[in-house]
């Protein structure tokens, strides 16, 4: 039994066992449809994030074929959908940027190389049960992080859409106002056709995203079926720009299309064996694990808690690795849960990750027969697609909202946006992280300390600085608002020292106790220097309140039989005794 | 009024315009005292501190002249004694040993521009209020750390000890275990007159220390003043040896000797302007400045407490910030508070930091007068020195205590150690730093959350683990044990969620509030999300014991109004309100 538990924490999970033993016909309908809308969905997104990324789109393809099948055996969210995604696609990029060229099979094996290396960290992640890693990602630094990434996006695909860049050129490690500034520059040589055909594409997405719904809605169509009506939008976007592209041969015209893409299943690939390399993307790659990790743990959470499910994080750290490394031994690059695409699945009514399985049958069809058509797709269509996509993604109102709620919460959330905006995603998340750290660390450091004395007529003792409340010029009484660690605990000496020397009649120094839940080792010597000090100038010093585990602590220790005064149960007792003058 | 007040919090105090104006013959009599015995201890210390940072020994009595004056016009401490210490010597010949050759030229001029910038850095730390900065250093990391500086002192100083290395030629920053291997290697080639007179000053000075205290004292001195003797034993055997190797001419033998010394007052020096050489040295001098600040601060801090005097954080920035500038602009090297030394100045009867400006002429007559006759002063006497002075350095009770009282201090000390024994000083102390912070941050990241059912026939709620109480399968209470925010706040929905999972009639979910101080801007949008997935489930959330401060933030917020359940003044309200069915 026991054996048995050992290994069922150090082995992966496998949660297929669970839900595929317990499959039938009516889950298999729900799926099925899911996948069917999910598999519509994902072929633009597939072609246009691989484009983002600076890859061939097949390579897209090919990214959420096997990826999605690991998914299934591993995940323990019932409705995520894995596969390229916007942010992930932006950092790939941005990683891969400086080692190779875009669109260069150099590049497509570092890619390769790079999804293997954030896989491999996921999974190891996952069997170390690290996952709580990712919640030193605070919301106000994934909000500015994900806002910056969505406007850096936006401003590397508006060149393709304005016909002034193309596929596999564009610099999406660039500052953004540096992109924006060379942007307007070339207005003059913006590409007429290409500029029409996407910006009307970019129009039709729109006004399907903002009036297809409302108008189906009306029509009497639930809200749930409307919105992922809606969501297949980009398909006759494709459909349409294709088929226009193929009867007026706009391509002679310089419109950039896709071209030719290779037909047939995704090939047998293997990471760059190359240590040196290795060392160079292994932040790249962390970045791109935590944020992938987050982005799909937060729609996971929110999915499964709308049909009272749980998500297991590191077990879905195991599945997002497997993924991963999946997608590394099938030429593509980093994968994800994606928020979009996990609604629709869960909206569309999939009810096991056997609809991830189907949906990658969907793309490998995809893959085998659709290609010869997506030759004629303009670049200019697959960019109005991205940029719909991560326009939803830039929500200032983490700005406001921490601007009224906490200042240093707003602190770290515009400095990671402008840093992300102005330097690259990698600098950008990690001064985040910083920063918010840095606040955090330094918040705690400055606990509240009060000297409190005696409401008259009670037993309770309060502010002195905001109540009314009796004092003796022999004792002072400071309460911690606060477990004593470290950083904090030279504020108590301070506040201990200003005591002493403010109060030349001292005798007694009382800390009430009631608020620490923790001392650590320095705060234990720096109470024993306290004691020592105090006890040099003829001071006692008392504690009162301790809780129950701290004093366990303490007694471990020398402190308390040093200790030059007493230790009291409750604080009106310390009083009461040492200067019984002060009459309540 | 609001002018001068601004005025006083921009501009450095001048403490000298305090102690300065009631200053009196009894006063100077105290300080005149102290400062002869303080220059007598300081001598020595001088000239080998300076050898054990790579400097010829009368660099170390220019830098204990102008920094002293420096300390008493800015200093808040009243005996603190600045000048050359050990573990900043150490610090300044790994920071430098990198870039010239211990003894050149070009090696004095770094060291010149290392105690400007660490000057500049503590001067603007100290306008800027940053004495906070040096509360993250905490105990256990400062313990491994100075344990691990003095032994590789005294690993460095043994082979000078023994006669096959000399001044200059030490490598002090290197592995402790390859500089333990390779005096191993040495026994065959030890300097068998060099190695004696080194011994024996080592036996002379540990019985000084040893046994002459306890012989004075039993003669009727004054413990005090026979510790101060004790101290000054190194002159005794600096004097005997310069003594026996003139009469002797042991130099002729192979002794190595100090050599002729430059007579006079310290040279006008200008660092070296170089950006690149700046930035190298840019980490080393913070970490310098901040192991000198927290050295000095706590010695400071002792002292003071003893007179029921308060030493200002902040102004002993600017006056050690200030002592180091102009040691640079003297030939200096960086200096700082000296533990010893200042305690020595203490229990000597110093009553105002004019001792150290007495101090600093006798340092000056020093080196006008006292060079010549330190001709025949043997390296192996100031080695000896060095090796007592900095065996008290090395205490491994930290690492016994923290054992025993908790593990991740004892973690802390005892990377720092090993860290510092196996790379060097600035990465030892580098990553002890982050290690102790990443373990505060992993702790406070897992906050304690219990459910709670009440005890029955009370209003009391405990955890249902640990006590027999009432629970319903309606309602679950969690009682969360610290302040909410971003790293922690995962723990919570972990809890909520695993709830939600394990009580399928679930309707009411309350959240005791009474030990949450603070809520940011993460974990409000964690509650948010809470509160909206429990409503999607048909479950309400509530609130109780909601602290005032928590309240006032949270009513600035859409949280409130979103709220699907109610806000309860106690946990036994909220309970006999929902599931009035449980009886106390």
């Amino acid at each position: 039994m026991s054996a048995k538990t050992a290994r069922q924490k150090w082995l992966p999970a496998l949660p297929i066992l669970d839900w595929g033993r317990r499959y039938n016909q009516d889950k298999l309908t729900g799926d099925l449809l899911a996948a069917v809308i999910v598999t519509l969905m994902l072929i633009p997104q597939s072609l246009a994030y691989a484009m983002l990324a600076g890859l061939p789109p097949e390579v897209g393809l090919y990214t959420s074929i096997a990826p999605l099948v690991l998914y299934a055996i591993f995940g323990s969210s019932r409705v995520l959908a894995v596969g390229p995604v916007a942010v992930v696609s932006l950092m790939t990029a941005t990683a891969i940027g400086d080692h190779a060229v875009a669109g260069s099979q150099a590049y497509w094996a570092i890619a390769i190389t790079l999804a293997f290396l954030s896989g491999a960290m996921l999974f190891i992640m996952g069997i170390l049960r690290l996952g709580f890693l990712a919640n030193f990602l605070s919301h106000p630094v994934i909000s500015g992080f994900i806002s910056a990434a969505g406007l850096l996006i936006a401003a590397g695909q508006l060149k393709i859409l304005l016909g002034v860049s193309y596929m596999g050129v564009t610099a999406n490690g660039d500052n953004f106002f540096a992109q924006m500034a060379s942007l307007a520059q070339q207005i003059p040589h913006i590409h007429a056709l290409t500029f029409t055909v996407g910006t009307l594409t970019l129009i039709f997405l729109l006004s399907i995203r903002i009036g297809l719904k409302p108008l189906l809605t009306r029509l009497g169509m639930s809200p749930k079926t409307a919105t992922t009506l809606a969501r297949i939008g980009p398909v006759v976007a494709i459909v349409a720009t294709i088929f226009l592209t193929y009867i007026f041969q706009w391509q002679t015209q310089g419109l950039k299309i896709v071209g030719s893409i290779p037909q047939g299943l995704p090939p047998f690939s293997m990471p760059l064996w190359d240590l040196s390399l290795w060392k160079e993307l292994a932040l790249p790659a962390l970045l791109i694990s935590i944020v992938g990790f987050v982005e799909s743990i937060s729609v996971g959470q929110t999915l499964a808690a709308k049909k009272r499910q749980r998500i297991e994080p590191d077990q879905e750290l195991v599945a997002l690795g497997a993924s991963n490394l999946s997608a590394s031994f099938t030429g593509g690059f980093p994968v994800t849960g994606g928020f979009a695409r996990s609604v629709v699945n869960f909206d569309a009514g999939a009810r096991t990750p056997a609809a991830g399985v189907f949906t990658a049958i969907g793309i490998a069809l995809a893959a085998l027969f659709l290609t010869p058509m997506l030759f004629y797709l303009p670049q200019a269509t697959l960019s109005a697609t991205i940029i719909i996509a991560v326009l939803s993604l830039v929500d200032f109102s983490i700005l406001k909202k921490t601007w009224r709620y906490s200042k240093s919460d707003f602190a770290a959330a515009i400095i990671t946006l402008l840093v992300t905006l102005i330097i690259n995603v990698e600098i950008g998340l990690l001064v985040g992280i910083s920063v918010s750290l840095a606040l955090y660390l330094y918040r705690t450091s400055r606990p509240h300390i009060a000297t409190v004395g005696m409401v008259p007529g009670t037993e309770h003792f309060r502010n002195v600085l905001r109540h009314d409340v009796l004092v003796s010029p022999k004792l002072v009484s400071l309460r911690v608002d606060g477990s004593l660690y470290f950083a904090n605990v030279r504020a108590l000496e301070d506040s201990v020292n200003e005591a002493v020397a403010t109060h030349p009649q001292l005798q007694h120094l009382v800390l009430q106790c009631s608020a620490i839940n923790d001392v650590d080792a320095s705060a234990l010597e720096s109470l024993e220097a306290i004691n020592q000090r105090l006890s040099d100038a003829g001071i006692a010093l008392h504690l009162s309140e301790v809780k129950g585990p701290v004093m366990d602590k303490l007694q471990q220790t020398d402190f308390l039989r040093d200790l030059s005064g007493q230790i009291f149960l409750t604080h009106y007792q310390a009083i009461h005794e040492l200067v019984p003058e002060i009459q309540r």
